[in-house]
């Protein structure tokens, strides 16, 4: 059901025979975020004629969907005064959104079109941290004061309602501008016409600060199912509200983010083709770098069992079994605990939980995959004793591997850092050196070669 | 703001002491999310109280946040007409879900009790497909007649809405019951009373077939930022919708559902602890276990080699960093291509901008651990020419793991298989024999040691 991918073909020919009227009609049945997808696919003068056609509303909707770069591109396509028509029509998050990533001299000279009282609010926006409740929230919702009628508040609804990013749930405040309840759309529809929105209005609001992290807002939107969740600054006044599709984007990202922490990756962006070319290349040679380094341990350690290795060779047959065997059940108990604490189904007072769990799962895992080994040895070189060194190290470091993988992002989270940062390869690393000493002090006692 | 963690306390005080008014007042304070939680928290006894005096529309909402477990543990507390009651209150697509996770006995036991339509309404949601539109979506929407006027049709919601799980999207339907198109609520309020709703409904409806996978109406409701979606059969006709706030659930169980994937992990449920931890055990050994056959290869082309290996047994010890520095570049650009491909930003027609991208970022990243590598290896054992044969290893290794980590998950996607599934572990796997070769051969044009 990709309707752009019908559409752009008819739309180039539309474009190529100058045929405006037709344009606008076939734009005008379209979505948005349509509209958006095509304007992509075309060419720099075809974006031109197209944008020509739209009206600026909509032209304001496409906008909030596209890339701050694009956004910056097409901006350069109007003259001032209709970009600022366009910047008038978004809606404060999306302008805030757009604003943040523009060159400053740029945000500086569109700040300029506007009247004083709209480019305070857009500083305003701009002044919450990165990430906060008040950089995504939106001004535009309908309030309503405590004392009026529901006939009134559907009045108030009816002539402010365009504007306004949803109308569904409203907002009751009193005269200081205080949050003193919520009253869905649904309940005023509802209510009898004379009843007092005090009456209707549920006193009991969830809320979040302009200086909490989206993160929060996006939890509760999902634990409560909430359409929209209102901000408040320190003195618990109403300023905004952030909407449940904003959370929808906001889920995805956080998930993209922790998908390449735990690949080791920093990335100031989430999309792969957004993120600057050289800036994901250095968010991910860093890590790299460090993990390099750290294999020289490995290396180390080889070097002092060089005299057991060179006695028999066939030990180093296994070192690629064990260390992939120990790593790969690291990264899946600390992806299955990372996991568990992002969505909040597992909290870190149930640590002591976690590890009886992993600790036993390591050593059934662990008794089934050093049998294995075992007999592979054993398959290969025809020596037991060989193959019950091999057998009782897997079965250590797989044992070893596992609770490790749980317990390393349980010890950041408990020192406050984001237990996503435990990447696959950091697990790896670590139990690569502790699998490598495990093996040569068991191939030491029992193999009795020199250590 | 956990409110249930503050509630908890003095719920058991009021449970103990049997001050059951108490209780049904702070109950009644409470969203059904918190009571679910505070629920999880008690002991059974003081769930049955805490359950007596709810009334039984806040028993049908906690329950449908509960998991099937809890569920059907708790329905065992009521005598069969009370749970009966609490069935019928709940919303069909969260009683489907109930019902197909309980056992088959328990299942037709309760919908035995049931009167006949009913019942049949719960077979024809139960016999979608898993993961389905028509699994996930509700029968409790409002529909509007295209002939009826606009204050027809708010007394048609006002009359009908109580019961409906939004009111906020309506659908218009013909008298054969096809979807014809949809109208918001904002629209009907802002309209005039006598306009026909076939005037002021917008034709083009996305909508999603029952058996159409819920992916699908995820992806629309996020692109599109709608509050719910009609769900319609093979001829046309509107049978349901799905709304926001279950999407957002999906997107966080598909999310999860990846991570798992990637860490070689198979589970039939997304949760730590709700998994069977049998289950859990079983859907985790199968991928280590051929991961570690997998591994014998590696010790069999290493065995190929033994003659290198014994006449310089430094080679061993930077067998650990070229499968480290291989498998880390592999998990990151296969991390990279396969989040960018499930989030839709990546199409497979763009896999050959991917490979370029990926093949250039892996010689400047393989150069720049090259470049390390030589070092450290010169740093340990104060040998140039085996410094060179190390760089140069490392480096062929990280770009040939960088290229194959970006191309395996295209491959998987070309084949229509889920790119998820290839993990990390699979990729570090088929790059560690790939390495050991590599260097292998390096070592004996350069070293020229025994092949």
């Amino acid at each position: 059901m990709k309707w752009y991918k019908i559409f752009t073909p008819e739309l180039k020919e539309l474009i190529d025979s100058k045929n405006l009227k037709g344009l606008s009609l076939i734009l005008r049945e379209l979505h948005p975020a349509d509209i958006a997808d095509i304007i992509r696919e075309l060419e720099p003068t075809e974006r031109v004629i197209t944008l020509r056609v739209l009206n600026k509303t909509t032209i304001a909707e496409v906008f909030s969907l596209l890339d701050p770069d694009e956004e910056e591109e097409m901006l350069g396509y109007f003259t001032e005064r209709r970009a600022k028509a366009i910047l008038q029509e978004m809606s404060p998050d999306d302008r805030t959104q757009l604003l943040d990533e523009l060159p400053a001299s740029v945000v500086k000279r569109l700040l300029n079109l506007f009247p004083v009282e709209e480019r305070e609010e857009a500083n305003i926006l701009l002044n919450y941290p990165p990430d906060s409740a008040g950089r995504v929230m939106t001004t535009e919702y309908v309030d309503l004061k405590t004392e009026i009628t529901v006939s009134e508040a559907l009045e108030h609804i009816r002539k402010t309602g365009p504007d306004r990013e949803t109308i569904y749930t409203c907002y009751a405040i009193n005269e200081k501008r205080v949050l003193c309840g919520v009253v869905s759309l649904r309940d005023i529809i509802l209510a009898e016409p004379d009843q007092k929105i005090s009456q209707i209005m549920n006193e009991n609001v969830y809320k979040v600060n302009t200086t909490d992290d989206q993160e929060e807002a996006a939890k509760a939107i999902q634990k409560y199912d909430f359409l929209s969740l209102p901000v408040v600054d320190s003195e618990n006044r109403l300023v905004g509200i952030i909407t449940v599709d904003d959370i929808l984007d906001i889920v995805e990202e956080e998930a993209t983010e922790d998908f390449h922490k735990m690949a080791a990756i920093q990335l100031p962006e989430e999309r792969y083709f957004r993120a600057g070319y050289f800036k994901q290349l250095s968010g991910r040679v860093v890590w790299l770098f460090v993990l390099v380094l750290a294999a020289t341990i490995s290396g180390k350690v080889l070097q002092k069992y060089s005299l057991a290795l060179s006695s028999i060779i066939a030990l180093a047959y296994f070192i690629p079994m064990l260390m992939g065997a120990g790593g790969n059940i690291g990264s899946q108990s600390s992806t299955l605990v990372i996991r568990a604490l992002a969505t909040g189904e597992l909290a870190l007072k149930q640590w002591w939980q976690v590890l009886v769990r992993e600790a036993v799962a390591g050593v059934v895992i662990g008794a089934a995959l050093g049998t294995t080994a075992f007999f592979i040895a054993i398959f290969l070189l025809q020596n037991t004793m060989l193959g019950i060194t091999v057998g009782i190290s897997v079965a250590t470091v797989v044992t070893v591997g596992n609770l490790a993988g749980a317990a390393t992002p349980l010890i950041f989270s408990y020192f406050r850092l984001d237990p996503a940062i435990v990447s696959a390869p950091l697990i790896t690393t670590i139990i690569d050196v502790t699998g490598i000493i495990i093996y040569f002090e068991i191939a030491r006692r029992i193999l009795s070669v020199p250590g």
